[in-house]
């Protein structure tokens, strides 16, 4: 017995290690194999390893040890690998294999990862490899690009199981027991019509619990959620995520069911949506990690080029009180706290207004009573500051009116601050523009110019 | 056909519209129905709602208008209304309702979604509540909070399917027709030992797929991916992803199967992870949008006091080169630029680092690379807002020299921001501080004292 639980515990404490088997060890050892062309030792080292494992070490070697790997193993290269690599490296491994080894791995694939790796290169490249596809294949990929970037047609898989109403428990087992072409994964199966509208699902536990005369209309699940090929993918999520559903079926305009969304797609899509939101607040591309160095740059020195104008604008203000300010150098101290404080209050408030646009938590049901919040808080908020800096800045300069005029610009600036952060979002948002994309520009620039005219202008009215 | 297209037409637009039941409309018919009291319209209007849509209703409701709901709908809520609703109205509502009511609709709940409610109440609520739980349940959610919170012990759900793996699929499926105890929703069956110990698993489709004979152990996977209960979360989140998971086994300590975690809850948690990233970066806490006015006020206050030092601490850099100000206000004007870019620039590679530690795709095989990257960024975008703004601000004093100190001061600042946004997560990362809280108020900090010491001392050498 205790021989016993000593085995169980060793065993635990090895899963428990191996929640991360790409371990920092393990890339070194493969660098080391890749370094001294020893092949059979990469092999030894990947073969234990899950697809979505062997796609992480692609990530994270360097330029060189990519490509040698991608020699190493591209011929025999898993489906699961390509699928699973992130844009950037897609691309670099891809252009090392040959494109007969990519159409091989690509007609082992369901037609939505078919599609992802596909959708992101160059129309060369995507041409030459659909060429080399199967006809079949080639069909099916052709449609799926032909739906817009991020919609449900992107998402879907064409292999389904749908089954006529009028079948018994039993038929549908025989069924699947003979069928060869069914899907690796599925989790309820649809039933549908002579056209092929869905009329209803029944979840594959149902089934399995149901005896084998038992008809399948009657145990159906009626009027199935089911989206439409073109449904932004967001929305898509959403609809896993309030209804807790596994997989989805997918309709053409007709309302034929064409397709169905599986659930571990649909977890892909959500931590994209919210590290998008999270990225885009920040300035930078969503995929910036794994771009160049180059494009890295681009893309984020444009973001740096607008803030530079706006940085501009709220000089130009300070500018406006240069004889103020010659007069009284203590003003120049003191201004950027007033510009930090109004820019950390607002970034606040514009966080949580993004994220509540995102989730669907600000409607227009309960848009005002937000907004009243959020001046709230930007008022109790915005005294306690004030009151602290109001104090501590009258202190150190000795001076209790500059004290007063810091403190009520303060205030003035944390209001407008708040109100800048609720309202610049939903205005965004009703002109159809991302708030987290552009919202920080505009809080930033209005928490800039009014906090430091708000501080030098009762300054040149009240000091001097 | 044409009608019946037609008709086809009109219900799949039906379906797309119904993707957001809860329209602004409707909550006001609610709120309508509420404020003259008319029960039967407010049970009329709610009737056809799935109960995470009931639950978005309860949300979005003012105080009043979500007591009276509470009041009109709380002998008869659905269990799956109190497991959707977000912490701060599940509190309200529960405070409303009676302890019989709360209980009653908690033992109607798989065990994970009846520790959700529970989790957050204050201690006497939760005893009360617990007390008045038939024996069995009270042990179930006893048990199942004693684990600690954000571990996979909240999560787990104890009704599973297991069998052992001599039986036959024929035996198993006529297990499934018999037996009244099966969870409501399942997607595998685990394969347990006689110590219950989990030796492997079967999906569904594979058990349907399969003759009756076939023996079990034939046909399941071996060592399954299972977790033990005190796993965090995010780890649990990051096996789900990563394994395109559906359904995954947790052990406690001895290693027998206790529990499984299910992805509809897992994906709450991919949410909840990504978007706590978003809110401490910005210093919010992260149910910040369903607090009351008070505890926001309270939690953001905390926040904004900590940069109002760091902010004083720049203004201290400030108050050393005051006399070099008063000769040339130009600087006071220029100033801010300097602050305001680096901040930017560091906060982008930041958020481009904290992404990636919680993402996984930093680690130590590739840290020297991308900060190497990293720099590099730093480099060229910091050379190219130099010149910019160097010849912007030369032109705009007529003063070559201050164009020169500018954008000197502005490659250091830069350079540095980009340094900080990846050293500054990185080192709270290795110190078990998680990077998105603290790394921004560690990164401004250091952008805005050396934006301004280098700026200003640049020009105290050079200009006078």
């Amino acid at each position: 017995m205790t021989t016993n639980n000593e085995n169980i515990t060793t065993e635990n404490e090895a899963l428990a290690d191996d929640v991360h088997p790409v371990s920092p060890e393990l890339v070194a050892e493969v660098v080391n194999a890749l370094s001294v062309n020893d092949d059979e030792q990469v092999d030894f080292l990947l073969e234990p390893l899950h697809s979505a494992d062997v796609a992480d070490i692609f990530e994270q070697l360097g330029d060189s040890d990519r490509k040698l790997l991608t020699t190493v193993i591209g011929s025999k290269m898993e489906p699961g690998v390509l699928s699973e690599l992130d844009d950037s490296t897609l691309g670099d491994v891809i252009a090392e294999m040959d494109d007969a080894d990519v159409a091989r791995a690509i007609t082992q694939m369901e037609s939505d990862d078919a599609i992802h790796v596909l959708e992101d290169m160059n129309k060369d490249e995507q041409r030459r490899i659909i060429d080399a596809l199967p006809h079949e294949d080639r069909i099916v990929v052709e449609e799926g690009l032909s739906y817009p970037e991020e919609s449900a047609g992107r998402l879907l898989q064409r292999n389904l199981v749908s089954v006529p109403g009028r079948w018994e428990v039993g038929k549908v087992i025989d069924y699947f027991r003979t069928e060869k072409e069914l899907p690796d994964e599925f989790y309820e199966v649809f039933v549908v019509d002579p056209m092929h509208h869905p009329i209803g699902t029944v979840k594959l536990n149902k089934i399995l619990r149901s005896d084998r005369e038992i008809i399948i209309r009657d145990i159906m699940e009626e009027d199935p959620t089911v989206v439409r090929v073109d449904m932004d993918q967001e929305e898509v999520a959403y609809l896993f995520r309030q209804y807790d559903l596994t997989s989805i079926g997918v309709v053409d305009d007709s309302g034929r069911l064409i397709g169905v969304i599986m659930v571990d797609d649909v977890v892909d899509v959500i931590e994209e949506e919210a590290e998008e939101d999270l990225m885009r607040m920040a300035g930078v591309h969503e995929t910036d990690i794994a771009e160049s160095v180059f494009e890295a740059s681009k893309n984020r020195v444009i973001w740096l080029i607008v803030n530079l104008a706006t940085a501009i604008l709220a000089s130009m203000v300070i500018a406006v009180f240069d004889a103020t300010i010659e007069q009284m150098v203590a003003l120049a101290v003191l201004m950027p706290i007033v510009a930090s404080m109004g820019g950390n209050a607002g970034t606040q408030t514009m966080t949580v207004t993004v994220r509540a646009i995102a989730t669907r938590d600000l409607t227009s049901s309960n848009v005002k009573r937000v907004i009243f919040r959020e001046f709230s808080i930007a008022l109790l908020n915005g005294v306690i500051i004030a009151v602290l800096i109001g104090v501590l800045s009258g202190a150190w300069f000795q001076n209790a009116s500059l004290g007063g005029v810091m403190g009520l610009a303060m205030v003035i600036n944390m209001i407008m601050a708040g109100l800048a952060g609720i309202l610049v979002p939903i205005c965004l948002d009703k002109l159809n523009v991302d708030p987290a994309l552009a919202s920080s520009i505009f809080v930033t620039t209005i928490t800039d110019v009014i906090g430091f005219f708000a501080f030098l202008g009762l300054a040149a009215m009240v000091l001097l």
